[in-house]
């Protein structure tokens, strides 16, 4: 059926008819489409609205039509959306009793309904994916308790921890992201249908009832707001914006260790490339792609955004311009959530290299400070500034931790402090080796084994409690 | 004290010490930094770790301190940042015993703490400044239950409502950006204290105490995390992002009422100017200011995760990057909420011209349609195929709403279907008229002034469980 | 051929292989990746290092693939991109010598090569369709050069002008639009080929004769940037957010000026649509989609922009991710010009409505300020007091411009000076004459006819000589 | 003197009056208002609009508050911006004559006049700064032509190169970020003075005459345009965010080149910091700020296009709101350029670590693979399987490349080929040799050492002709 038959003279130009078109993207809203109509119909017949043979016919073939798939749609751009293919399906069907199901309804309250359905289910799986994912960093930081490395502050050594515990950042992360969208999906889980074009209807339509049939949590007690608000979408694009964020995160960490300077990792091969032109290449290509990704999907994001800005109520055509965002954003991360736990966990861990990078350079030297307030009583900034001359000297002298005993330490103190400090040499060197180290940061959240799976257990038991 | 003396040779090049300072903008965590300074001294006294009479003089000191306010620090771009500052007046005060509060802590953990304790703070502020605003709306609105006026879709005449309909609109959704930011509360509401540079401490710290004396919902479980996560800052400024939009959309409408054009409202003085040239303009530059700078609170958005995203772990500097943006954007949009709540509800509204536009321009069509349908039993497409050339002669002929009779219906009726209607002329005339169409819409969530007071109650119930 | 066999065990995982696949936009570089090889290979042999009887081969094979087109090759997703698809299509043809056209050339400079090609020739279309944009404006404007209207600033009316003044106003932005494209020609137009991998190659290869086979302006002078940098992609993408913008400008104001309050214009039937419930709508839909879209547009140059920044030189799979959204940008904006300008050359122009709305609200209120400068030597500041003064007492009195005669000038000058002016009715009636105070505005560059069409004849003059 | 008078019966509320104030940034317009009120002064006397004894001392007035600077000017908000403080200063002065210095002016033209000044002033500044970095990367890159290095793909080793050729790279990169801005230019210098608030005015003025005497190339051809178009300066803004993209990719540089892993350079100590508990550590705090305000760039641009999505003509108060972030984007690139600058030419180079990388990890396969194809006529692609084989079994074996002899290399040939390719030992160990390779690529745009010099001419060159 064609609506501009009443009002326009004129068919809309070709080109306008492409540019105005919603239909490339309208598959992801396919059932929700076709759920809702069957709800909103079911609620027609129920009150009385609507006879109760017309609405059989009508529900009947939608019920076919989902059966169908989207594919049995008549999706010209001449038609302009999937509500109206829909429509236009069951009129093939039924003739024009069909028109019956758009009783109290529009097009307007109807995008807005399938938009939140589907967005509902996107979230769900979503969700579904980053607990298995941060299930599988939990098993594999179970693994590396123990597997010294260094801990980077500016890209610089700062302090010995293990990989245990600095996968255990990326769970945590990861469990905030999953919390976000949970919360989001308070606010997509509101049943916008009834609200008609803007104003609801005359008809005594029912809302508590449709709201049930399609398991909203509630319906929106405003119907100008209920058409026009984008929120939550706006809203689920930041949550996956972020949590692509946390993703290129560990993108960017993968493409560091995998160099050659690090190679404290090796990527899976099912996860790499190689060069056309250098062999030797073995190329990070997923935790690249990843990264870049992200910067999409931030994009998709201000794109939102911006289109949302300053726009008057209700409907305005716009809107229709926010969809393609969002299912650019849901299909990118859906895919990122799988590659990079992917190459996650599929990484070949350096321990030799990771430890000798731990040892080298002095990443222990706070330790070596705190030892000193702790032992000797004196001021963490005293101790600060004969640790830190303590360091120039020794790469002056090409020293390494391993080289230090008590005795370096009293000749470096007297020269800062006119005071030796008289540490046993065990003590020091204790100080000094990275395993001890972190063994001895025994301090909930801290790099300690013991520490690292107490973590373990409560994100396993959070994911469990979650699925 | 300086802490380049013990590693750096020379002292940093004024230009870049400028331009890597954060001075400018640490005034706004002045008050967290202290009280976060003394709830850690205290636990390191209570845990044994430092001495009880070294811990009094330091919190004695910063006591003093925040009483005597940020200018009493010496800011100077080569102190790097106020928690030098901080220790600095500690140290001026009590000698180098001051040293001893920075034992177990770093400035990574401490500053994510300040971030954490002066964000919540400002959430809580908005928070309020919005409840209060959400408040107001609906004062507003229950004085305009009755106040036909058009609504819009395509900002195209729809179909009529009132005003208290359309400000509730803008009620709930403030609502919601209410509590998305009463949810984000829960993700800023973590203690980082005990993390120190990345890797927490050998000390035997107490987090759990740190936590209850700063007040923190609960201490984040991996240190790394803790020191180099963001996202608490990027979705709050989410947050504010998206209550700019809306706030921006009320500010739109204020823009096109107030034109000549429209002329449904006039805007308060205090919150309007006129031009040098042009005697006669009174302009809405508050409106125009409030709508540009929701496009500076999503930049400052853009910039948060633009510079978040492919951040290695842990603390890098480009995370202080990141505390400008918050502030920036927490300053405008608490200016935002305050100046169009004084906009908006200083109103006057032209109530004549209000019902004059809704009486015009067959805003009411489609309830003649919904009429035949329910009157005449016929598909609802074909009743709008009816009123779509209906509406098209009634232009073509020079006519208004107000000059159909059921005469007319018929004429039109027989044209596109072969048949009459025979509704009677009291029937069109009310399913014409804006008022009684309105009123006819007892749906929930819809224009009837019933259904609105309705709206009005619960949100101001909602309002009152929150404040 | 598949790259991999050489150095890695596994083949790619499949998701992994289509999350980081070009293939679904490399259609847009086909042409050019074909030109581009047999351009090399023509160098190869016309240097001597291929055998001719070879290059032979390989540029015929070439030149069938070209006729035949892209559908020509196997694009599966295992072949990663389309370089490989077309050696994969020779290699058919002609078996391993294929081999010889990759000679001293790599992925990394044939797809800076080919995007550079291929943004060119889509710089030259849209520069040609914006040309033709800017003359079809002149000629609408040449129309209208005494079609009096009222413009705005704050949305408010300011002073009179005419609609040929404006639609000149769209002119000249565009303008900037079209020679910022131009500028940024001369970044695209450098041959980045030669440069190989990143380092060039120890094969003898003459890189002004690919320059010169190609129709490049000139060759990159540094194998490194050439291979790494898209600053040439950026620079395009901004040109195109910015016209965009402009276009956006444009659309608003048919928004606007369609509304039933402004009803200054009539939108073409051919780009509009009407609602399924409300049979009275015409929808601007094409405008409200491209000010939509133009938000889409700045997000990929966003989104651009946020790749590139912090790229390590030399090429990061990143690099690929930038190519979909100058692709998406190019099609947007391209047709966005198309229907943005089909749209406002196909207005109806209510010049009646446009004639009252300059004649009823005081717009020519400056003009009667001036002449009071002009005729009594009063300083500008005074007569604006008296100016506002007497337009706030006239619409207290219910007066319009109309109804001002000189005798209530001096009233109110009278009353704010102490003085009268004594200007006679027939100047008073003059300067507030929309019309006359038009024509009255003989500065180049203003709305007086005589002015507009100077501008017209220059642009049209502009725009022959750029075509 | 107070506008509001004539037209508003009250003052704007005081957090109206800040929220919609310019006069925090309007500090940087200061001297071009004050040139711009001189020159239309000027203009107006000589063109006999304003009596000349009156125009002397209104210039005497406004060319004492030059000298005086901005702190002569009251700048309290109730003022609203500079044009009125300044006004307000010359009216202080010589009483309301004053007035007639804004005879046929607005504020909307004399902003955007005095914008498009103070602005080519600043790409001035900033072109400057950035030819003297790229002079200062070319003497940089003179010292390195022999430094080998290797030079990456993915991060990964892909060939070797030199510092100088690498550092080049840079140079080009400015280079064009440099040409950019001179485009730009050409469209900052166009003069819109004599549009008033939007439509000239009916005064005679001559707007030739003011733009010679501002030095402007052109003035406006369209009032209208001229008050409300912004385009000059999202593109200046544009290009310094694509600046600040080059710089950031540098920085990113810097950091990795630093890190314990890499060990290539030393930062100079004035350009990083250190830890307040990690003595050992030295940061490169600059480079990562620079790297995070490249991102807060981008932020500004994207505002400021956001901004002017979708504006009606002509001015509207939303305009006000872009200046401030063109200003925050100038100040930041101006401070970014030199701070980068110095950390760069501060560097100390590892020599020895440089060379080791480039010889350990096969960067030079790609030449054997070439020397294949040159030596004995087999296809780059037959060659790239053999060299791919002979790298994994290189590895496998722990061979180095400094290990691979002509045995070695036809042992891999036999197993791929079932050929032996017969190549003789001193070639293939010049083949696999980083400094012979890099000597061998003769290519114009190559590293061969040769090849950077006549770079390094070419730029010198170019900065001395712009300089």
């Amino acid at each position: 059926m064609n609506l501009r038959a009443g009002r326009l003279g004129k068919g809309m130009e070709d080109e306008a008819a492409d540019f105005t078109s919603s239909l490339e993207f309208d598959h992801h809203i396919f059932e929700a489409d076709v759920d809702c109509n069957i709800a909103h119909t079911s609620m027609l017949a129920r009150e009385g609205i609507i006879p109760h043979e017309v609405a059989d016919k009508i529900i009947e073939a939608l019920r076919e039509l989902k059966e169908e798939g989207v594919e049995a749609l008549d999706m010209d751009p001449s038609v302009e959306d999937i509500h109206m293919a829909v429509e236009n399906y069951v009129t093939a069907r039924i003739g024009p009793e069909a028109g019956f199901m758009h009783t109290g309804k529009s097009r307007n309250d109807q995008v807005a309904t399938d938009l939140r359905l589907a967005l509902k289910d996107s979230i769900q799986v979503i969700s579904h994916e980053l607990l298995d994912f941060i299930d599988k960093i939990a098993d594999l930081a179970s693994e590396h308790t123990e597997t010294v490395m260094v801990g980077y502050t500016h890209l610089q050594h700062a302090q010995p921890t293990t990989l245990g515990h600095h996968l255990m950042a990326y769970a945590y992360s990861l469990k905030r992201d999953y919390e976000r969208l949970q919360d989001t999906l308070k606010r997509v889980d509101m049943n916008p249908l009834g609200s008609a074009a803007m104003a609801t209807t005359s008809f005594p339509i029912n809302r508590e009832l449709t709201t049930e049939l399609l398991g909203f949590a509630d319906y929106m007690r405003n119907s100008m707001d209920a058409v026009s608000s984008r929120d939550f979408i706006a809203e689920a694009v930041f949550d996956l914006s972020m949590l692509a964020v946390d993703l290129s995160r560990i993108s960017e960490e993968m493409i560091l260790w995998s160099t050659y300077e690090f190679g404290v990792i090796e990527l899976p091969d099912e996860f790499s490339s190689t060069s056309s032109i250098m062999p030797q290449k073995k190329n990070p290509d997923v935790a690249e792609i990843a990264r870049a990704k992200t910067s999409s999907v931030q994009g998709e994001l201000m794109t939102i955004m911006g289109i949302m800005r300053a726009l008057p109520y209700t409907y305005n055509r716009d809107l229709q311009e926010v969809t393609p965002h969002l299912w650019r954003a849901v299909e990118t991360v859906k895919s990122m959530i799988r590659v990079v736990r992917g190459m996650l966990t599929g990484i070949r861990v350096n321990r030799e290299r990771a430890l000798e990078l731990a040892s080298s350079n002095f990443a222990t030297a706070t330790d070596l400070a705190d030892l000193m307030v702790r032992e000797r009583g004196i001021p963490f900034r005293v101790a600060h500034r004969i640790v830190g001359r303590l360091v120039t000297r020794a790469l002056e002298d090409g020293l390494g931790p391993g080289d230090i005993d008590s005795g370096y330490v009293d000749e470096v103190s007297l020269e800062v402090t006119g005071d030796k400090l008289g540490l046993d040499d065990e003590t020091v060197r204790k100080a000094l080796d990275p395993l001890e180290n972190v063994r001895a940061r025994m301090v909930p959240g801290g790099p300690a084994p013991e520490m690292v799976r107490e973590s373990v257990a409560e994100i396993k038991s959070f994911v469990r409690s979650e699925m």
